[in-house]
């Protein structure tokens, strides 16, 4: 029952909430920590879920990643997606297994590993930006987590228009999305999700008004989630004294059909 | 590229945020609404996303069903949980296509529905509770989502140990979740993500403490989110005046190995 | 040491959270409640903090009022500024006994009675609407609270300048304060701080952009609360489920001088 | 209108958020900051809510110091109460002009100097805490914002009794609130409110648990508040990134009396 690491293995090597690294496994490799080092080689063979010591005596766990780890540990060119707000876009979309999903602008991935692991060797994500140093990053970040002949990554700006039909859901993270809902909605499939990101209150406003002007979007709404932590002690728990005060808004609508009046 | 409604298929029948109906299309039958009623025959051909009009004239869209709209129309027996919730606890757990996943209590399936929408056909949720009822009901609403197929329901106390294993995750939303820590821990596989949902500090307290005394769980976090929704009318956006203030906690821990002190 | 409840008296008679009354002792009168009524002659005479029976036999307690339970109890004509945001303000302006205060609008008088508590007879607040009807509302809580001697209340478009100077702080509730900050700042005193409260998003960047375009306002900050309000059972402790998502932001200023070049 | 700064004046020096400087204007003495420095003398004789340059040529304001200022300046040897929590606890408690006040612990003296800063000459503030050196703190701190004349500052551990009586209003901040009840309970006025404030949620349910038992508490409520600052920029508000997650929770409640029956 137990998964044992080998050579190339990626691993989630965890010490504390501070100290969480991604390793590609290889013989003769060292990973140091300021909390001591570990050679790969002491890796190689155990089971996942194992507690090593680094050589300070301090001890690591051995995970297999999880996508919110290839994420939290990616190289990035832009600011990182939170797992909150990834979560509850693709839960929104209703992506699975075989889904044809569209995403712009990719940034340095993070969203895309989201996506691209749960539509399947059988889905295919669709990811645009206009920065071919965006492209290059996120084209390593879903490299590494393993994702990436699932994704069709091509320099485009989508405020001009897409290239595929139908999408089963589309994520646009760009500055002025409420530019690019002409594009957008043409690739939709007629009740598919569209899922914004935006930072600002400003782009949350544009973004709805051109959403509604369209005419061909419904069920709008707008989400922003906060997300606490706990500091859990015996007969002392309490949500902990920093948190993340804002990331971005949420919005989530979906394609219509204007349908001609003698069928009404 | 439209896809079209036939009969027998199911459809969110979209009106308001108030009136969100989840209707399984048979000919003949009449959709009653205080804002005027609807023929099924009028709806069958037509394409998913449509807009019809209601006896009374009112605007209604035809969406395909996200797997949020099957649990927000399910009859229930408990409470059901929030798409925030659901959302941040998939994602968290990291199952897809193919996971073996456990679950308990499954009260009216509302979380069955979200898990076994991601696991596809390969996969398999055991899900398990006290009560004949609460299976009864969970039934119902997996068969709704046509996804019953997925899962293997059983009436079991998960306290007192489980039948399957290695499991890829585990979902435990039951009143006391210290008492099934001993049980799911040997049912999960190394490494494997245990998500715990408690709508009290108490049950927090007592859960993280049994999960550090157990020896056999790392990466322990605990989260609460707050949903905001906003409300946008040009030159006036705001939060809405009323939100849900609290749903529940969700406790994050990966099952870890005691490795024997040779391998250290 | 006790202070007994003599006819004329007001008095909070407290049966639960939805059931606050604010009475004013009268002989012969009848309290009536769905939890039974009270007679005015049994409450006459009883120290403040008793607590009575019904004639259900339902406990109600017989409290002091607080600035808080006049302004709950109010007649309104407008949204009633909620105690978070009141007291907020009110610190933040630094305002107390003798202090002369504008406040503009007065709507039905829920924040001039909160700002009217604090400065003493010996303070003035200069309460301003434009609205007869607003004014006549905010005159009779005034009075019921006992502190319509302290405030001057005038029917006035602060936006068209102001008659008093120099004020301690002001406070503005209007839908425009962007067009009052001319009046506003010739009316207070070098370092006296401005408090505005407005619902929305886009009031605050007007707002804000301003106040920092009338080059007379230093140390702005805008600030919104969200309270939770907690259900304690014993083991089971909680947020309340229903909590009010949105009242209002704050935003704070400081009037500050242009000095003439030779001074710096 | 203008009034001038004197030697001997205490001004609040702001440069930005993160340069706030409470100073003694002292002939011959300069404040040095990394911004730059400022002699006093040439701040002396300006008019509140000027601007100067520091040698670096960077602004800074002279403001009038508000109560916050001096909290938030304030030589401190545990954590301060914040604006939020004390603006709330104050505002709930009713205190105002003349009151009698208790509180304990005292700490550094933060919520002292905003309970002195509402009661005037006239009131009187009853400070407790069991540690020398934080007395000593909360002496300096009263004395630099001109308030230790309203205030009586004892060493005593109020779990076992007060020699006071009868209080308009108790604030109780010590970390086993429960244990302090019977001695509070009994110096406080019949009606008078009671505010505690303590930073878990176990404190928190055994400090209601306790209120209840007791018999002699109603209108027993427990709030947080969560506080949001915004950014603002043209076209582009948005929440601030960081925030403080928790401060810690204030309990509510009003001292009641047991009526003999025969009054009933």
């Amino acid at each position: 029952m137990e998964s044992f690491l080998r050579e190339g293995d990626v691993v989630l090597v965890y010490i504390d909430d501070k100290r969480r690294f991604i390793v590609k496994l290889t013989r003769g490799r060292i990973l140091g920590t300021d909390k001591g080092y570990l050679s790969h080689d002491d890796i190689i063979g155990l089971p996942h879920g194992s507690v090593v010591k680094t050589s300070s005596g301090v001890s690591a766990y051995l995970f297999k990643p999880l996508r919110q780890d290839y994420i939290h540990g990616m190289a990035r060119s832009t600011q990182i997606i939170y797992p909150k707000d990834a979560a509850l876009m693709i839960y929104l979309s209703g992506i699975g297994c075989g889904s044809r999903v569209g995403e712009a602008g990719v940034g340095s991935g993070a969203l895309s590993v989201a996506i691209a692991s749960v539509i399947c060797d059988s889905g295919r994500l669709y990811g645009y930006d206009i920065s071919d140093s965006a492209l290059k990053v996120a084209r390593i970040n879903l490299e590494l987590a393993g994702l990436l002949h699932r994704v069709v990554l091509s320099k485009r700006d989508v405020r001009e228009g897409l290239d595929v039909s139908p999408l089963d859901a589309f994520f646009l993270d760009i500055p002025d999305p409420w530019n690019a809902i002409k594009g957008v909605s043409s690739a939709l499939a007629p009740s598919a999700p569209l899922l914004v990101y935006v930072p600002t209150v400003n782009q949350v406003e544009k973004t709805v008004l051109a959403l509604r002007e369209s005419g061909v979007f419904g069920d709008i709404h707008v989400y922003e989630l906060l997300l606490r932590e706990y500091s859990v002690e015996k007969d002392a728990v309490r949500p902990k004294t920093r948190m993340i005060g804002h990331t971005g808004y949420i919005i989530f609508a979906r394609r219509t059909l204007q349908v001609s009046s003698n069928n009404v």
